[in-house]
């Protein structure tokens, strides 16, 4: 198990959908930023189930404590332990996976690689593992606007066919909250808010596209060859639970062009250097350069339908399995925060280390 | 920097363009593998310029040596280094780019990072860096058949609009390797030669997709929840000089799909769990399930084009730069043994850090 | 900072004196053992304050936890968090603590460092921090014993002058808790613990030595050229508070005699090899042989004395300081699980680690 | 293995004692460096066999050659790969080595683990495998002076009973090359030099201490709680072949004294605050405090005597076993520089997260 994520601001999270609770401790973070769970409580609040109405309905405050790291409203330097405790606790409602593997979920290769699993809400596979990872990356993102002039935001640019409009170097955090699906665009966001409805009376599920932005990050950041910082956020991206594919700047897209109309061409202006087009997404070799960083997440149709499915028993005997309790049509609007936090702790993690090597 | 890849079979590559070579540190390889020169030297033929006439022309012969860490032609468990000397060291060909930045290159960030860089044939940044992740690469690759009869293997998938119709679970490998542009399907072949021959005499670059696959993975391997399978395998292929996306499975495709039509349904026969469908790309919840492996890489184009490009001076002042010397007009054929060479990285591994949790 | 220990098996503390509590996170630990909170506490009841007379009469229960990492009463393979929550919290009795830094503690360099302390208890510093590590190694010392037959204790060897009688070899965790001071030689211990008396009754302090034995290591454990089996235990008891010095074998004794002398013959007897001394103390080229392994930590006197001592203020203004409250007049009964937990931790991660590589 | 130290700065070795030469990458040195073989090589020729008559006669030259990693001069902040090569390559010298094991050797402990073992020489368990981290540890040294103005030295303390008269704070590094045994009082290094000789000529070895130093360490260095730089600096020392034993400052002898007398009391002057006694060895709570770093490590007698010894056979069998060819008397001069290179390692290290965390 790999429960540990960056170098220098590392975040190890911890927890199961039932039992005593998630959480993270992050450790690295520098000494005197202010602190409170207030920081953190309204990235937890844009990240839990029961928001709204097209989300999952599972009901949790999700209330965060810091357990530790802070001393008078300020971190100390020392490893800071954050906790949720698990409240809406009904094992019951999930007692047929205790038997049954849900297709495309992790019951099964679980199984198969431990020989043991939590089956009551699907354990450390649940999306509730995310908790800590938002909680966490609020800090991260806290640091990078205070110490570093940086903003990280997140917004969903495609559910199924419908694409938003939107300008990664223009995008607001205000217009990506003003609904409940957070896009940035109104009217697709009606339409996605119609469709996802629809999928979720029809007991279906529905996939699609984060756009993740960073503005204001210097020249400089990304380690090569390996830390690449595109490379960093492709694997944040690809950690997330039912993500599948990545692609920064034109991505799969730029593939149609030639190396000439592709290039972004160099220009300096008061003694600033900037590039006129920005195909490679803010980052080049591996280094950011200064340009804004876009990058986009596809995220596949949730696993859990309530339609019945062809699916294996425990014993590996073929059998039938329809999904009971709670629907989440559309994982996209919560997905929001958690591709923000992975974001944010690719970002630190990386300022941190070019800090440490060229400071 | 961060040149080291791998947590047990670890890899830390080094080397510029020019200057006493390229070269790679394999850590945590087994004891008692078989392995000479020749185990090596197939692959760094099949990465290495020169090799056909839509590559690059640079002349090397890129022969690998093993400096240490074998005995009598066996692993001994030590690390393992492996040099390949620089042949065709020509700085004078590149003295313009001592003064101009490449555009869409990594000179400006380089310079930007580190207030210094090697600019005959760009140091560092040159896909010669990828010389030591192949050698490194050819090792795993017989592990991996040998100790767990997995097969590595990737192909041009796509070049620009040109897309090859292949099967990931039935490609073989000497279909790859029949043409110079190792695509299996042999008639998008001759049309994809024949437009990187066009794109070369125009001076001008073209990008596609590799697809890489990974056969006879058992169920198991993948340690979530950071390092998924799929995470792993998204940063190492973005870490590759020119990627700019990764999708693993149904990918960015999938998103059109709802939940109940793209859902793998799980099948048992004898004593065996199956899916009867493989959107997941063999791998759930971050472990893979027994199913082919099976991702896109994109590239975009190089960004060494033989016509007139602006740019800025390293003393910020706008100008133009026209690429002199050696000309790349699609890496895609190379980047075939790069994207199995760090496929096979990932998968060992996982494969030795499975072994040590759950052996 | 950092708060992780282990590669494999990996914990990661946190928690200060004062605040939410103390506690720990273990990743790597291997599916399917059976664990609950009754296998950890009794060793957090043997390092806890208030155990007995000669020991700090901090007033703490101590009680644990399993936050997550186990259902069913066996461990998932995923992360483990482990909480004890602090009770005693009295700030007040240390309120001349937030202005002057104690002699020989590590008040005046965590100022140095964070530019902020918890002055309250100490902080991060506070012996309370190893609550985590004992609580991870009772972890660790279970799977040694369960699947590896491993034992792992330690004893006080020494008290200033007074030198108990012992045999790595034969020592019974019996004869060590016969007694408080926890020396398996009995007449040594009570000369101990009259020593211990009288020092606090003067209120000063007394140092000493804890041997550390495992016994049952198979050879081949242990990771050179720098992860030697003895570089990791120096480095984990070097990294116990108050620790000044580590030897393995025949340690800095060793210096006196030739090499001749210091040699460990090699026999071999019924296919197995075993040495007819033992001064390498198990372990030869970094890499366990098969023998007992011993080592032996210095423990310098705690420095919290009852009597007035010079120092300086937070303001850098020479002043006296005269400690108030809780008495801890030796460390080493206390000291003794914390040696077993860390020798236990370097020791599981080594075996993962052996395993993986040649497994 | 493990062939990885550091985190920030750090050097991976590879390299037999025969074969293509030993070696090592540094990855994560900071850019603009002035640095050419001119810096290193006086370290390896201090390092070397055949320097005096007091050592190991093997001549090699040892020279070194920058691979990667500079240009013109200066570092690029990409990885610096130094090569050594193999020139005494005798291995018939070592015939019977091949089914003998050698006592007090790795010999055993390698063939356990590994099931093979490179025997001329002794392959990697060669003391020539400090070669690297004696290359490496030259870069960390002129960094540490140049930057942080830190300067490191070791000398040799005492050679089996005869004790070197040294103040740590005082002694100079020509006082310390002023003879070939490497220790700065000169009448206890006649005496030394006198007792190697007739150790050889009896065939036989001592062992000693060497003591080390680092002078102008800021305070703030040390990542508590694990990574403390104490911690640190035990690994590294117990890391080097033939070390049994660390202690810092007061180290074992510290345990004398109570808590009043062995507490540093702090003293202010000019804004500076400063200890009166310097018992902690310069580190307090596993952070550097401005004093003086200070400590010592025993070298056990070299295991290879020119004597008949009991041993077995690769077979398991009884047998005896007298060394032949070179004989090494004494470690402890050519360990001074090995010292100095891994306290060099630790502390430049430590710098870099420092400056990360809390720059």
């Amino acid at each position: 198990m790999a429960n540990t994520f960056g170098h220098l601001f590392r975040i190890t999270t911890w927890g199961e959908s039932h039992g005593g609770g998630v959480g993270v401790v992050v450790d690295g973070c520098p000494p005197r930023l202010a602190l409170t769970e207030a920081d953190i409580q309204p990235e937890l609040d844009r990240r839990r189930p029961g928001q709204s109405k097209i989300v999952s309905p599972r009901k949790e405050t999700d209330t965060v404590q810091i357990l530790s790291g802070t001393f008078e409203g300020k971190t100390l330097g020392t490893p800071i332990c954050l906790w949720v405790k698990n409240e809406d606790a009904r094992p019951e409602a999930y007692s047929e996976m205790a038997r049954k593997f849900r297709p495309s979920h992790a019951d099964y290769t679980y199984q198969a690689k431990f020989g043991i699993r939590a089956w009551p809400g699907g354990g450390r596979t649940s999306a509730r593992e995310t908790v800590g990872r938002v909680a966490g990356g609020a800090i991260a993102r806290k640091l990078l606007r205070e110490r570093y002039g940086v903003e990280v935001l997140a917004y969903v640019k495609q559910v199924q066919r419908i694409v938003a409009k939107a300008d990664p170097q223009q995008v607001q955090s205000e217009a990506v909250e003003a609904n409940i699906v957070r896009c940035p665009d109104p009217l697709a966001a009606a339409r996605m808010i119609r469709l996802i409805e629809k999928t979720r009376r029809a007991g279906d599920t529905v996939g699609g596209i984060v756009e993740g932005v960073a503005r204001g990050v210097p020249p400089g950041w990304g380690e090569p060859v390996f830390d690449r910082l595109e490379a960093d956020l492709a694997k944040a991206m690809l950690s997330l639970p039912a993500s599948k594919g990545f692609e920064i700047g034109s991505g799969f897209g730029g593939i149609l062009l030639t190396g000439m109309q592709h290039n972004d061409p160099f220009r300096a202006r008061g003694g600033k250097v900037y590039t006129t087009s920005n195909r490679s997404g803010g980052i080049q070799g591996g280094i950011s350069n200064g340009e804004t960083i876009y990058f986009r997440v596809a995220f596949k149709p949730v696993a859990t339908v309530m339609r019945e499915q062809d699916t294996v028993d425990i014993e590996f005997k073929n059998t039938t399995l329809r999904a009971r309790g709670r629907h989440d049509p559309c994982v996209l609007p919560r997905a929001v925060p958690m591709v923000e936090a992975m974001t944010a702790l690719v970002l630190i993690d990386h300022a941190l280390r070019h800090q440490a090597q060229c400071g």
